[in-house]
């Protein structure tokens, strides 16, 4: 087995997971830990919560280097770590990370998150996408989108992130297929294939030329006339939201700049969401470049070894 | 007390309403029954619930006319009346209605909804504003604002409804304020008056030239970086929210071509987001008209005087 070199933390509210990894970025072990969750640590004893998810690891090894990113850099977590501002790469994010030594004598790295001064209304903020952006590489001029709850646009340009928005999409297909008249009108087929013909009539109306592809408010309500009109079933309503709200997010992110028809984009991640991005991208007439594998894991690294040399 | 002339019905899924109208229009009593709702009416007993309600009107007058607006007209009501297709006035409303003869001799006038089948992607339909708009006024060529859990735009066009569009903004505003991550950071004040400050920070920014203020999915985010960034206070965010989504909705039916700066608009219906709406209307350049009172019960009164003359 190669040597451990580092652990990795993705620190959250609600798990702690931990990667045992080498100097080449392999995964060698894993832990994950419900009761290490922010939420459930009391008296801010996040030391012995750690040694208890990770503790056999030091003893078997020696006090290897812990990363950590994810809200446990955050007002509630254990140490909060100011944002970095944007644009930032690499030297400006190590700069930004806060280190502490832990009882047996292993030093902890806190990763900062990113914000965006420039963003309106308010400055943006994102806390561990910045590691997998790095991941996937600030060598090239481009945009990057990470699909997710609250998805992220971002453009790299001078080898640092020179900006970036959030889009509250996955959170926004949830709700409505949950909580509105769209969750009354669906029939949810658990298990069953994604209907992508479906999901390409939500994607397409919202790439088209139709006055109405501006108006989302509007639009998500064609979940309903759809089927009043018989061109829906109610088996066909999950996956034509999907379509619709994610065609919508590309929409409004040309809208407000972070693309141009023709443009190169990257698809960050190995979120499922990914392949539905990947499905809509050509339909704003966009080319995916692929990215590597792991990104965050390559990011956190890239980040963790610049912050080493000081 | 003047004579009554006819009983108006808003008869819907969860409850029946009954109004005593006399011919100018005055209502002289009203009527509201939670059992006559659609759902809980059992094997088609529409006519013995109605007794139920208003049976005591026909004994103290004669066999009264009547006039069912509401899902009663749907194919879970009473008798399914096919929506009329826009363009449409009082004319081809009133011969889209249905009539039914009660054993006590009254006749039944059931409604129809109206059909926009030149909408995008699918017919858009509403069953009950219609009656309001053209209560409102056909007389001269402008748009309508009717706010509501599914706002509608409609464009009055040569005496008639040319057109109309759905906007689902009242039903995001709420999964919005209940439901997502929002709603964990608002601090509802039950009572307290309105913060139009905060109010109109939301919508001056949906009105706004910023790039993002056609991004709908990542300007709600704002929501939060706005807390993050100290610039909105928990008290703030369920008035910002809403200023945000009706500005947002403004800024759609302008893309989706339903008026352009400077045009006059009129905002119809007693709502109490009325003088939301209306406050938003000057940020979008547009002078509001005032409309009469009880336009739903002037355009039914009046769709019913056609359609009696055949």
């Amino acid at each position: 087995m190669p040597q451990p070199t580092s652990i990795i933390l993705d620190w959250g509210t609600s798990s702690l997971r931990a990667m045992l990894v080498c100097e080449a970025g392999e995964t060698l072990d894993t832990r994950e830990s419900s009761e290490g969750g922010i939420q459930f640590v009391k008296d801010g004893a996040f030391e012995a919560a750690l040694m208890r998810t990770v503790g056999e690891w030091f003893s078997a090894h020696v006090a290897l280097p812990v990363l950590a990113t994810g809200m446990i850099t955050s007002r509630n977590g254990w140490i909060e770590v100011p944002y970095v501002d944007a644009p930032a790469g690499i030297a400006e994010l190590a700069a930004g990370t806060r280190k502490k030594t832990l009882e047996n004598g292993a030093v902890i790295t806190f990763l900062p998150g990113m914000r965006n001064p420039a963003a309106q209304p308010f400055p943006d903020v994102m806390r561990g996408e910045e590691t997998q952006i790095v991941g996937f590489g600030l060598d090239k001029d481009r945009t990057l989108v990470l699909p997710g709850t609250h998805s992220k646009w971002a453009r790299i340009a001078s080898g640092r992130i020179a900006g970036f928005q959030t889009y509250a999409t996955g959170e926004v297909f949830a709700l409505l297929t949950k909580h509105s008249f769209i969750a009354k009108a669906l029939e949810p087929q658990p298990g069953s294939d994604t209907k992508w013909s479906a999901f390409d009539k939500g994607a397409e109306f919202a790439a088209s030329d139709a006055a109405g592809a501006d108006a989302f408010l509007s639009a998500i309500f064609s979940a309903r006339t759809g089927i009043l009109d018989g061109k829906l079933k109610p088996e066909d309503i999950l996956d034509y939201v999907s379509g619709l709200v994610i065609g919508s997010e590309f929409r409004q992110a040309r809208a407000a700049g972070w693309f141009q028809n023709g443009d190169e984009i990257g698809i960050v991640g190995n979120n499922i969401l990914n392949s539905r991005y990947g499905r809509v991208a050509p339909l704003f007439a966009l080319t995916v470049e692929p990215g590597p594998e792991n990104a965050a894991k390559r990011g956190i690294l890239l980040i963790a070894a610049e912050a080493a040399k000081h």
